[in-house]
């Protein structure tokens, strides 16, 4: 179930880079700076949408790297264009990639800690189930919602991606 | 997974549930009728409040109920009061609450079609993490951030709920 819920969060990391080429579009067609959209929010104590897009990443590359037992890669939040979110975005979806199902063998009972849980801990299983895909479709759909706000035109076939459907 | 996934979304479905509650707080103090949070919209194209969590909601009663193989109970679209989604939110929690773990067994190869699709169908496992998942947080978190967006004293604990950590 992990390996293949993360394969899916790789997936809509790819919708998320191309909502970042909308997004240039517009403010292309509009005539403004498209890294202006990275200060946006949605509410005054709300995160900005650049840190909506760093925490979608870190979601999953942590959970990934929380279950399979590594050390994830650093990736300071120093984004300040359109350009470094395009490219956070994309060593997030290579990272994930890198993974396997048998490297989630065992995941759901790891013991899982974050220096903000003050010593306590969560199983693999109730950390993913509980905090980090809520958490990920969180900041992904913030992302989102920021955007459209703003006027980018999105819809619901841009989220989701290509679906796999066939002919019954 | 389906199973699990499914008890989670119920359990964030009580968390909606206490946004309402806050929303009509909040109401409260600033003298207006809460009723007017079900027609705001982040943008004009975009389904209202009301609608958010209608489609949250639906989108976790149709899984549930395509994935076991059950008819879903009619939930016409027709609330018009914060007291009404309660009842809404209320009926799903207590419908996902009927289920359990066997009532997923052979989900994944179930056949799934929608009328929207258009004679195409998907496999049960691929429904459920290409298209129900994202689309219950998709509406889930745009209820939330609706509601942030106009005010509503909200954070990342009433999104979450409590989370399953105990002692090392």
């Amino acid at each position: 179930m992990h390996y293949e819920i993360l394969s899916q969060m790789k997936k809509m990391l790819g919708q998320l880079d191309k909502w970042l080429d909308h997004a240039t579009s517009y403010a292309k067609e509009r005539s403004f700076d498209a890294n202006v959209f990275l200060g946006l929010r949605l509410a005054p104590d709300q995160f900005a949408f650049a840190r909506q897009v760093q925490s979608a990443c870190d979601a999953a590359k942590l959970a990934a790297a929380r279950l399979s037992g590594q050390d994830p890669p650093a990736h300071p939040d120093t984004e300040q264009t359109i350009d470094e979110l395009h490219a956070r975005v994309r060593k997030v979806i290579a990272y994930l990639g890198g993974f396997s199902q048998k490297d989630f063998e065992g995941a759901a009972t790891r013991v899982i800690s974050t220096p903000r849980w003050e010593g306590k801990v969560m199983s693999g299983a109730d950390y993913f189930l509980e905090h980090a895909m809520p958490n990920f479709f969180f900041h992904l759909t913030h992302a989102y919602a920021l955007l459209r706000h703003n006027g980018v035109p999105l819809g619901k076939k841009d989220y989701l991606g290509p679906l796999s459907q066939h002919a019954r």
